[in-house]
């Protein structure tokens, strides 16, 4: 979601369940998102027998892994130096590490202009037996005219990193046009100056797309000490499968986890063991790739995130942390149907969405970009996730009478206080303290460190804390 | 499609059906876009026996039709008189008089949220029992503060046309925000100023937007001596019920008809009875809401198209002219599939459609809005029209060997004039005659006459000619 914290922050909040808004007459009735009966969506065999069973397909039916099998990486590297080149950036190289693994199977590649277009004007794609899958952020690679002009009349070239080095080959490549204005308004809903993924990867991006058919050379590694948490959706199933999981239900974030989160979370599993789940298993999954500057990097987020688990505020036993490794597009309803299908992909049949999930501020006008209830309404009506089981949140806030993190009670909002991201940065900035049970200690003392390390030995000022 | 004589003006033109990317390796191939074999499509009796059967049915099975029985309208009329009052522009009541007939069917009303977020992002809508139908545009009616503050608590309101009286009542209302930048954004693929549908009706309109059950009180009639024309889609089923058709191929179109469009028409018939089909039926379907100012008005192309049908450039044995009364949006791909989708209500099993349908030229920068091939591409693909075979418009050109209009071949691209838009309505603004075999003589009167009526009394100058 948006700054979690920015979320908590304002009216109004949604501590009911999204309901049907029904209309007696309509021909049109549409699902309602609501907390799942047992009886209607209760998935395989709770627990007894084939756990594989219980766990959702992947979209497509097949996990869809693209990285060459050792036995040919010698050969192929040897094709790959034979090749024109096309060098990937950072968002580049994100992207192919999420594809190479699988989270958005089908997809076999950087998309080819069918892809592309179903992807701007449906956020689906049809596949060859009709059946749709979700697919609602362009997943494409940007060249421009002179790589154009290299590439010449070859039907593959080898992708290569910052050294130089290729890191996969693409074949059977397709070279369209690369309509930044509308590729921008169809994903955003706006072309306004100042949205970060654009600024970094589209406005000087290539005027032409490339696709194909991509195979990445050897598993993707970050070298940053992280690489141990990031799981493939192949490598988090057989995890899930080893916890005999009975139901997967994952939680995306991008930001410190407080202890509303955890609340909500360990609520969620309470619930899905009422519902006669033996083993609900929590996914909780920072995204990893690109973030705006103001976000809290990944590595402080781990740690932190490795504090709330050591100081008990969620159950190692019941939850996975694991790294999501796409970048971020800040696009709201849009960008959370890739969140919740890309975890379809990683075993999960439940998925958490809050107010404003993957919004922001709007980059000129002083609104939030979205509408805070259209991402959990666009997600309940998106083609091709239909089989998940989408949660609501419900807006928790610090209890004054309680003094701890409890779920908002509209009935009495005079307790309650609302402690927004700007809020909780600024306290961790000036290293001062929120109120007791907000977040674990220890975790509370990640973030304060992680704003000491951002003080240049200069002038002795923080950046500026951006509000979200 | 786009200014028809403009889409003959540039390179490169569509001879071939388009085929699609083949990549044997692929995940995800696409439908190609071609003309359909005869086994594969063929629908119906083939002309014995029951023709009703052969006519493709509406969306959601059923043509949803708004209009109050007779026998009820004396009571609706009293109900409406005490309900709170929405204003609807000319604009408001093409739309309402195209929701009224089930040219949007299954639609029931001017759209609520749900339907509204669904036709953003998804451009269709999905039905009680799962079944996706196509709904690219929004089709739905804005209020102000002022009126949001009128209908206050009431569950229904009464839609009054410019003179103050009822024509509509809208029940079990839903108001919700009117994102207008976000609006544009997804619908046209940008957010420049001068955008002529946004101009019209988007930038002005209120901030809400008002959704509900529709019900009409009366046929919408214009009083322009053009009703004959407009055939709602229910009588439209009837007179090809009556033809014994058994292929129906919709024509659209904003613009005269000349004989490349006539080639186009009688060559389609031609391959459908080929294909085996006994008596294809033309719908030739001007367009006859809103157009942008430089359009030739909607009065001016039906007098022509009726010389057209005189002088015998269309047989009138196999041609229902009818008039569509949806006002135009001049959003491309988008927009394409509303049009295809409005006649498939209609009855219409075979579409055509050309290069850069609805499109026009960018409103700020120097280039086309859209990719001219995006949108036959973005049709063959989209939810809900699966149904409809797509016919790709082939090229036609003056031929200069042959002194007439001929379907434009590559190989001799010497011999070939294109007469663009702009040449066209400079021609007939100037009293000059295109090349002979162009367009039959009555029809060229018939525009020459309308720009001489365009003549101001006073100075003697026309308006400048804009190029689409």
């Amino acid at each position: 979601m948006a700054s979690m914290a920015a979320v908590l922050s304002k009216t109004p909040f949604l501590s009911q369940p999204l309901t049907k808004s029904s209309s007696p007459n309509s021909d049109l009735p549409f699902a309602a998102v609501s907390f799942p009966s047992k009886s209607l969506r209760r998935r395989g065999g709770g627990g007894v027998g084939s756990v594989r069973a219980g766990l959702i397909a992947p979209d497509g039916g097949k996990l869809v892994e693209l990285i060459v099998e050792e036995p040919k990486r010698r050969e192929k590297k040897h094709e790959a130096a034979e090749l024109p080149r096309v060098e990937l950036t950072a968002i580049d190289l994100q992207w192919m590490h999420v594809l190479s693994e699988g989270w958005a199977s089908p997809l076999g590649g950087f998309m080819r202009e069918s892809e592309f277009l179903q992807t701007l004007h449906f956020n689906s794609l049809r596949l060859d037996d009709g059946s749709v899958v979700n697919m609602s952020v362009p997943i494409v690679l940007a060249i421009d005219d002179e790589q154009k002009a290299l590439i010449g009349d070859s039907k593959r070239v080898a992708l290569v990193g910052s050294d130089g080095n290729p890191v996969a080959i693409l074949s059977d490549i397709e070279i369209y046009k690369h309509p930044k204005e509308e590729r921008i308004a169809r994903t955003w809903g706006t072309t306004a100056p100042g949205l970060p993924y654009v600024e970094e990867a589209i406005t000087n991006a290539g005027n032409w797309l490339i696709g194909g058919d991509l195979e990445v050379l050897e598993p993707v590694k970050y070298n940053d000490g992280l690489d141990r948490f990031r799981l493939s959706p192949a490598e988090l199933r057989k995890e899930l499968e080893k916890r005999n999981a009975d139901a997967v239900f994952a939680f995306q974030l991008r930001n410190p986890v407080h202890n509303g989160h955890a609340l909500l979370m360990t609520d969620t599993r309470r619930r899905l063991l009422e519902m006669g789940y033996k083993n609900p298993i929590l996914l909780l999954h920072p995204l990893g790739g690109f973030t705006k500057a103001d976000d809290v990097p990944l590595d402080w987020r781990m740690r932190q995130h490795e504090k709330v688990l050591e100081d008990g505020v969620l159950d190692p036993e019941t939850t996975v942390v694991s790294i999501f490794p796409s970048p971020m597009h800040y696009a709201g309803p849009t960008e959370v149907q890739w969140h919740a299908k890309a975890r379809i992909n990683a075993g999960a049949n439940f998925y958490i969405v809050g107010r404003d999930p993957a919004g922001m501020g709007h980059p000129v006008e002083k609104r939030d970009l979205y509408d805070a209830d259209h991402g959990k309404k666009v997600l309940s009506m998106a083609p091709g996730l239909e089989r998940l089981n989408i949660l609501p949140f419900k807006v928790a806030a610090y209890d004054k009478t309680q003094g701890k993190m409890a779920f908002f009670d509209p009935s009495r909002p005079q307790d309650f206080m609302f402690i927004s991201g700007t809020k909780m940065r600024t306290l961790a900035k000036n290293n001062e303290n929120p109120p007791d049970g907000f977040m674990c200690p220890g975790g509370w003392k990640v973030l304060v460190d992680y704003y000491e390390s951002l003080t240049p030995a200069g002038n002795g000022r923080l950046p500026e804390v951006v509000p979200v």
